[in-house]
């Protein structure tokens, strides 16, 4: 049976579907009105009668068509792989993958094609999508004249051996659902993969905006820094002229952590002051936690009736599709976070590992009280942990952003950022570009380095991200003034490393300057379901060269960066076509080819869409300071794009899409214009234009 | 449902099994005659009422008791990890794993208890086994009090807060079977753990036994190779007396390969005349294939019928639970290798991979013409394929002894050798020892080696291993001449390799010496179920420093070898309770307790339970050699340990264990005592003690 249900996306259900899946839970309402603006589209993008479904001992087979020349991407934060075409991806929860075989913090059932369309399989379970790697024997009537070798060919390395297999590539996906006896599909239509992208996301509720603190600078201290230690340090920070506008503590703030008390330690006597002390500073607070919840907790027992039945870190594990376990969690931490001023929670380990030494969360199979069992909860439960506190706050009038390890589909309106222990550097750039596909946001985090240069280009990569996130929880003072981990504990600080703060200091200064249109590409995101930060294929579908190009990220649509993974010193990128100027010397390259950066210079490598207005605020310690608002702008070539800045009434308070300014900044021939599109009267500071520059 | 089933083999039937079950498919006999011999056991070493059981729709789920105190081992050939307790493993067959999840070439749903039992889960579905690592909430009546770290106590490393966990570890063990509605259970009692692998072993129908030949040394050549050069290859070998008895042909002997036409390349213009050529110099040859048909062999149009519906690298899968498949597949086998007198294969690729960079192998929800599905046959595949194999050499007379990728349960009586393409050194001195506990059989071969002394380590570690194999299918001269493969193929030897050959003719020589004590080993291993290489926690698991022993190797009961992994220059090891004598210097050490090697000298460190009447042949260039059964026999301290060789009349018939001489040597306080056990005068040849030191 097949559906539209909303403009351009149509429900198809198979068999009878589980009772328990994420379109069910979605607590958030599709966002009709900008869906309604995308193009029309009249027919579902795939034949439903080409769509064909069968119940085996398995679980449920769903067969969808593919042609030879499509390309897929998504089915969520995929760390070892991109284009998803040809290979075979079974979507289970887990930390740290180490093998590309679709395990993931955060896998969501929906990919996209270039030739415009994106599917969702509603379901919770861990289901393997075989993206056109399967090959039927009677696709070629029997014979598969692109198979093998030539004849009388032996080689000698595994590699060519291996892709013999892939000019054999027949097309097809398979997605097998395992234990279901039904599923629903949601296709969405384009024309464009971008504008599948955009229907997912605005079906999903539209794009989350951070507030305007959130994309500021955020740094996370030593895990044992005391009340005392980390109002020193955080003043620091002001002292030595370092942005930053979120302080992040870790576990020791509780009295017992793995599993949690969710109780403030000794170490910290009067939280209360410290958060308005920092406030003060114009730092918002971040707490670490878990949910898994320790004897000790006072929680714990009105939780033991909410929580399954098997123990994680040897603490309970609510059961948040209990309204009971969610009220019990929520207004413990309303008391004592919340309500003293904690702006938000980095929600730790709700994804599980069976990766590393000791595998530890919960099992697959138990049954939680509301009926999940470990697999559907394991999918669920970084989902349900953030809709839960994006609800505490929005009881409470506030806004929050944050950080979370798991995501599943619908995330686009969260406010959480996901983030990972492993810490390669060409992986955590490629997940910006595969997270972008499904809805989900990723921080390439830094935390140490294996010289000056690398933690530059570390901090470079995470400026093309939605949270530029210094994550220093086991090192006593900032990875800037020594990079290694015993000597920095040790407090045997590099004998340069004000030279090392200077050029981390250019890094975050960047950052701040690109808060205003970062904020304005977040607010596409929540009107139009356009990802701020994205793969080129998103926008350049059409161009084989961006097919599997996963170092380089669309910012929002106009600049364009391509980071330096590691210490490299040339750099070879793809101009997307049209012409681009380089950011740093106004240097105009013709588009649509490859470029050499025959000798890297120590920026990160960005480029500017010709036709550009784009303002850069003023270099600022915080996103609350004057400079923040004064914007320099810059206007490249004929000036033909303009650009919508936001404004809002107040970084605190609950987004409202209805309740912001907008201003329009535009190049007149000769001069430009700030006109407001929409303009509230309850605006608490809006921009104003100190400079401008024609490029 | 409880049933004795054999002496100390119990199996419970829980809920309805699958109609395809590893158990209704082994076709050899339980050797109930030697189970008999084994201790009387009358109750079953676990309380069937313990066992429970629940259908779920996420498949079968069975809960079995663990004590705290219980070690497990098993689950088939693991590279990443040993000791499975505290573990969870989906036994997902795959090659190459990177990722310590259950993923393995030969996963088998067995595990054994340092307690004295094993259980087999008699099942073809990708098993999940949680061994102890799932901690009920109940278990703690709600509270867990060695859950978490000490409170007020934050660590600054990820290792210290996920072994917080380990304290916590509650004692099941869970197993589920996806997609299943019922499972037996076969329990093999001990007492001890050793014996329960004996049972199961023998329940398998004991332990293979090589033909001699294939106890000596393995070489595997370039892949492109013509029947020339491979012949003039192994001619060298004989003029340059490095030892060898098997040459094995790769992929190029095949006009087609990835699929395979399964045809004689025009490299090869008569291949009768090259095995006879090379059986005239006492070599056996061995040749690479794997199933998947090209469209060009001469046998797809017959196997279309009876294959798969999906290809595989563009061939088919042929379906060889169907009678007609392995018909087709042996009759074309036996004419053009099998009857020109190839001794044997090397099947590859019965695994298949997801890790690699293009996926391969067929889906696991295709369903074959005999009703199993891709799952089903991926565990079965290997094992189809070696038992077809084995009948095909059966039927002519004939015994082979092969190289494999893929096997499962009940695997102890094929005469195939698993092997991988990894190539870690450490996991595969590992690999012996895990595949020990599941009757697998597993080679750690050399193929290149980064240094001289690497490659010398490499092969000593070989030694302590069912087949000693060089395969340098890709390179052109010996790894000896030159490990380094760009210069080895351009003919750039090293200037010093003689000085090379000469320590690695010196590691062949070794394992041509322990020719006889290895053929006695195995016919132990067919006889009484004893693995002829395994981990000392088998002989010794009351000691918890063998809990976690994974890189020192039992071979056969009396000697014990420490392979040096990589090129490092000391070495601690492990001394089993008794008295120990290091096999090179003569020196007796006491054991129970760890010695250091400060200066490892340039022989593999190996050790002889003193007792022991150890018998070595001469070095010999094969084992067809007279020096190959001239012994030079140690009696070590008292000679209390006598030893039984094995003596048979053809080492190319068909082993049968009541057609062999047995021959005892002991020790009588002053003599060597030669005595048969056990006469037959159709021997061909047999052993003479040509030399007696007493040490």
């Amino acid at each position: 049976m097949i559906t539209l249900i909303a403009p351009g996306i149509w429900k198809l259900t198979l068999g009878t579907p589980e009772a328990l899946t994420p379109s069910g839970l979605a607590d958030t309402t599709p966002e009709h009105v900008h869906l309604a603006a995308l193009p029309l589209v009249d027919a579902c993008p795939l034949q439903p009668a080409a769509i064909t479904a069968t119940s085996t001992p398995r679980g449920f087979q769903v067969r969808l068509p593919l042609q030879s020349t499509e390309q897929l991407y998504g089915l969520g934060l995929q760390l070892l792989s991109f284009n998803q075409t040809g290979l075979k991806k079974t979507l289970r929860v887990n930390s740290d993958p180490i093998a590309d075989l679709g395990d993931s913090h955060a896998p969501v059932p929906f990919y996209v094609s270039t030739a415009g369309y994106g599917i969702l399989v509603d379901t919770t379970r861990y289901a393997t999508f075989y993206c056109g790697s399967a090959n039927p024997v009677a696709a070629a009537g029997g014979h598969d004249p692109c198979g093998g070798l030539p004849p009388d060919a032996p080689v000698l390395d595994t590699d060519t051996l291996y892709a013999a297999r892939k000019a054999a590539a027949y097309r097809e996906v398979v997605v097998e659902v395992p234990g279901a006896a039904g599923v629903s599909l949601f296709i969405f239509a384009g024309p464009s993969l971008l504008e599948a992208v955009q229907r997912y996301n605005l079906f999903s509720g539209g794009g989350v905006v951070p507030p305007r603190w959130a994309l500021g600078v955020w740094y996370r201290g030593r895990s044992d820094f005391t009340q005392e230690q980390t109002l020193a340090f955080a003043q620091q920070f002001r002292d030595e002229r370092m942005p930053c506008d979120v302080f992040g503590l870790e576990p020791g703030w509780q009295t017992q952590t793995y599993s949690c008390s969710h109780v403030w330690s000794s170490r910290f006597p009067d939280p209360a002051a410290l958060v308005a002390d920092l406030r003060e500073r114009h730092f918002r607070v971040n707490l670490w936690t878990h949910v898994f919840t320790h004897p000790t907790s006072p929680i714990f027992q009105d939780l033991l009736p909410h929580s399954g039945p098997y123990t994680t870190f040897g603490g309970l594990v609510p059961d948040f599709l209990q309204p009971e376990a969610r009220e019990i969690f929520t207004n413990h931490y309303k008391k004592t976070t919340v309500d003293i001023g904690v702006s938000g929670f980095k929600l730790d380990e709700c994804d599980g590992s069976d990766f590393i030494k000791s595998p530890w969360s919960f099992p697959e199979f138990g049954v939680f009280p509301s009926g999940a069992d470990g697999e559907q909860m394991h999918s669920l439960f970084g989902t349900l942990q953030q809709r839960m506190m994006r609800q505490l706050y929005e009881r409470n009038g506030k806004r929050t952003f944050g950080l979370v390890r798991n995501a599943h589909a619908f995330a686009a309106p969260l406010p959480f950022v996901l983030y990972s222990d492993l810490y390669d550097h060409g992986q955590f750039v490629r997940g910006v570009c595969t997270a972008g596909f499904s809805g989900l946001l990723w921080t390439p985090e830094i935390r140490h380095a294996g010289s000056g240069m690398e933690l530059v280009r570390r901090l470079q990569s995470a400026i093309a991200s939605p949270m530029f996130l210094v994550n220093a929880w086991y090192i006593k003072n900032p990875p800037w003034k020594q990079w290694e981990t015993k000597a920095n504990n040790a407090d045997q600080l590099l004998p340069d490393w004000p030279e090392w703060q200077t050029k981390c200091r250019a890094v975050f200064d960047l950052r701040m300057q690109l808060v205003p249109y970062l904020h304005a590409a977040f607010h596409r995101y929540a009107t139009e379901g356009i990802p701020p930060f994205r793969a080129l294929v998103m926008d350049y579908p059409d161009c084989p060269d961006a097919h599997r190009l996963d170092d380089q990220i669309m910012i929002g649509d106009r600049l364009m960066a391509a980071p330096i993974i590691g210490t490299a010193l040339t750099r070879t990128l793809w101009l997307p076509p049209g012409m681009w100027v380089d950011f740093w010397t106004g240097v105009r390259h013709e588009g649509n080819r490859h470029l050499d950066l025959p000798q890297v210079h120590e920026n990160l490598p960005l480029f500017v869409k010709d036709g550009s207005v784009l303002p850069l605020a003023r270099p600022s310690l915080h996103t609350e300071a004057a400079e923040s608002f004064e914007l320099d702008v810059r206007v490249y070539g004929n000036g033909a794009l303009p650009i919508t800045l936001l404004e809002e009434a107040s970084p605190d308070a609950p987004f409202a899409a209805d309740h912001v300014n907008l201003l329009t900044l535009s190049w007149d021939i000769s001069r430009l214009v700030v006109a407001p599109v929409r303009y509230r009267a309850d605006l608490s500071r809006g921009y104003t234009v100190a400079h401008e520059r024609k490029i």
